[in-house]
């Protein structure tokens, strides 16, 4: 198996537990926040401010003036950093990468699927108050200002548009079922591998 | 089997080859062209004039200022008609529609699997030429108007945006191949059709 599945994902939609059963499923490594570790260890910048660049993202006037002497922003690094090792990742043989841009990042490797999940709006906020804990006053307001986050990290950081059909290969509503998902892309997966 | 698929496609993806497939492979009708005409036959128009409405939508204020005496443009009495038709076919059985806003149409019923398709334009342009015998001049700008017609149709007389994923459950990249696009619906539609 040589198929690296990059996996982009409304928050909320479950995308990253889907990631994790294909993962297992196909006996492949999974990369996610471990991903965002090792970049920070390559940077030799603390985990957790790497952590906050995507939050920082929106409100990042005073952030690049602040490091704006630099030859390269700091997210900007990060990003290049992250960006290596998705690349040496996706050279080490078939994984599934969720979030990070990784299908901008590897969009000239002919091994990848890239997938895109998303969920309705509802489902979303259920799930996020459900399964991921989270509790804030205005989950509606919250669980859009998450995908904001991840829209403005991926449209700062590449050419294409978060969300964008084209962008993907396959882009998926989860209110299919989790497992129905990951069976399709497992499917597809599969029949990349026989076509070669 | 109960399930109704809607496809939407860009012009050249392959996507009226796909559903025709699936709609043998399911062995359950397939509705397009054979659409319009029904709807024509139900509003006594000539069938011709029909076809030429999504053509007119892009350039319709002549158009519409001419019908404008009638109470509902005659556009909107032959979608009005299509749509009836797609309400009556949904209710028979399971079936394949393409085009005609179905997804749109039927988005209350809850039977239905929406399937937008579509493919790298340098992609397109090569099936334009070769399949359907397209023959203009500048092969690229003919087959981005004819997407602009399709969103222009849509977005007119829906209250989405036409090839956003969230109108669909799936939306997928006919570059992966017809069979396996053709598959990998199938075992969505099986999937579906399981789970009730």
């Amino acid at each position: 198996m040589k198929t690296i599945i990059t996996i982009a994902r409304e928050y909320g939609s479950g995308g990253h537990a889907i990631g994790e059963q294909l993962a297992k499923e196909l006996g492949v490594p999974y990369y996610d926040k471990q991903l965002i570790e090792l970049a920070a260890k390559e940077t030799g910048l603390n985990a957790d401010f790497v952590e906050n660049i995507e939050q920082r993202k929106t409100t990042s006037l005073l952030y690049n003036l602040y490091f704006s002497a630099q030859s390269l922003p700091l997210s900007d690094q990060v990003f290049v950093a992250q960006s290596n090792i998705i690349k040496q990742k996706a050279e080490e043989g078939a994984c599934v990468i969720t979030g990070r841009c990784a299908d901008y990042v590897l969009r000239n490797n002919p091994h990848c699927l890239h997938v895109f999940i998303y969920a309705p709006l509802d489902d979303r906020i259920a799930r996020a108050r459900m399964q991921y804990g989270a509790n804030a006053k205005d989950m509606r307001a919250y669980v859009l200002k998450q995908d904001k986050n991840r829209a403005a990290y991926y449209n700062h950081f590449t050419t294409g548009s978060w969300g964008d059909a084209h962008n993907y290969d396959v882009s998926i509503n989860s209110k299919l079922g989790e497992t129905v998902v990951m069976q399709c892309i497992k499917e597809l997966v599969l029949a990349k591998e026989a076509s070669r």
